[in-house]
């Protein structure tokens, strides 16, 4: 299946089968997936937690327009951004770069010290604010992936961020929630979205071109 | 080639052949996957300008830190978001799609009119903001479909986007220039970063499990 079928093949699935699971190995490459997206600088400001205990979803639920995707789905993937850049995570991701691949660059560790003579320097929700902007790469990456494997998914910016940070405890892991993304499988009947037509603005109001 | 396998043979080209022109029809897979992408509520609040003049992207590398690959590559994508959210915009985006499916839905309705309460009412650069993330999504999807055609590209943040949008007019369009990706072909003599090894934090340091 080529990458436009796939964007094709999905939607926001508005209704999940409660009855059925997505294995594993597909969750792990949907993740994968996540995990090699770009990202700015290659700092990847951001993590996922898989949360599949079936409480903690419900009462995730009950933060996000009581969305039953959460708990119908088998999988709900929370994607969260760090709160800051720290000369600590620039400096983590950059030595273990070195240690990957066994030197050091005399440009990379140019390209480090900007970085660390600019981050850290910011307010929080600046740098919170970039963070957050590539976790969406990310967060494409794994729905584009989930279509690949056969996996509904249905992404989500509709809870309170607050409530879901203090229900996973992500603020005192440095992180800020930023989207959520159950993965399941459709239940066409009583899904009102299913059947209806993928709509996207035509090429004439998306692109134009400087020739 | 599966999305993990498009995604581990990507990378940020820091060098471009400036003899190869990347075909029409692949740069059209392209857009039209970044055209596919999920959007918060459909809105597709973003653009994309198509430069392949050379003078212009000439002049758009000199407010991109000098970064070759604008000229060296073929063609320069711009993504552009939205610079607010609009009552126009929004009931633009809601009438297509009742043009488009034939029919209106009454949940559909309801939902246009609580972001017609919502989105317009809340300040332009809040709603930049949010149109920006989703500008990631179809920046994250354009990657991808890249690397499905074997054509190299070069994610870009670090450009003057005040000085783009001048180049380019896109304030006057209601735009505001997020990201670069130039398209084209990795010249590997004189990339510094194509033979060395991709690295993403392990998984211990990514994936967080609540079961």
């Amino acid at each position: 299946m080529d990458v436009i079928k796939m964007l094709e093949w999905r939607y926001a699935t508005k209704k999940m089968d409660p009855s059925k699971v997505v294995a594993q190995d597909k969750v792990d490459r949907i993740i994968e997936a996540a995990r090699l997206a770009p990202t700015s600088s290659g700092l990847q400001p951001f993590e996922i937690v898989v949360v599949t205990n079936p409480e903690v979803r419900a009462q995730i639920q009950t933060i996000a327009w009581n969305q039953a995707q959460i708990t119908e789905g088998s999988h709900l993937l929370v994607f969260a951004a760090w709160d800051n850049y720290t000369t600590e995570r620039i400096n983590h991701m950059f030595d273990y770069t070195n240690e990957v691949r066994g030197f050091r660059n005399e440009g990379w560790e140019n390209y480090r010290n900007m970085l660390l003579n600019m981050y850290p320097q910011r307010d929080a929700e600046t740098n919170y604010q970039h963070a957050a902007r590539q976790a969406y790469i990310g967060f494409g990456a794994a729905m584009i992936a989930a279509a690949a494997e056969g996996v509904d998914s249905t992404p989500m910016e509709g809870f309170d961020p607050d409530k879901l940070d203090a229900i996973l405890g992500l603020r005192a892991r440095g992180l800020r929630s930023v989207t959520l993304l159950p993965l399941g499988y459709r239940q066409e009947e009583g899904d009102w979205l299913a059947k209806l037509q993928k709509v996207r603005r035509p090429l004439d109001q998306f692109v134009t071109e400087v020739k």
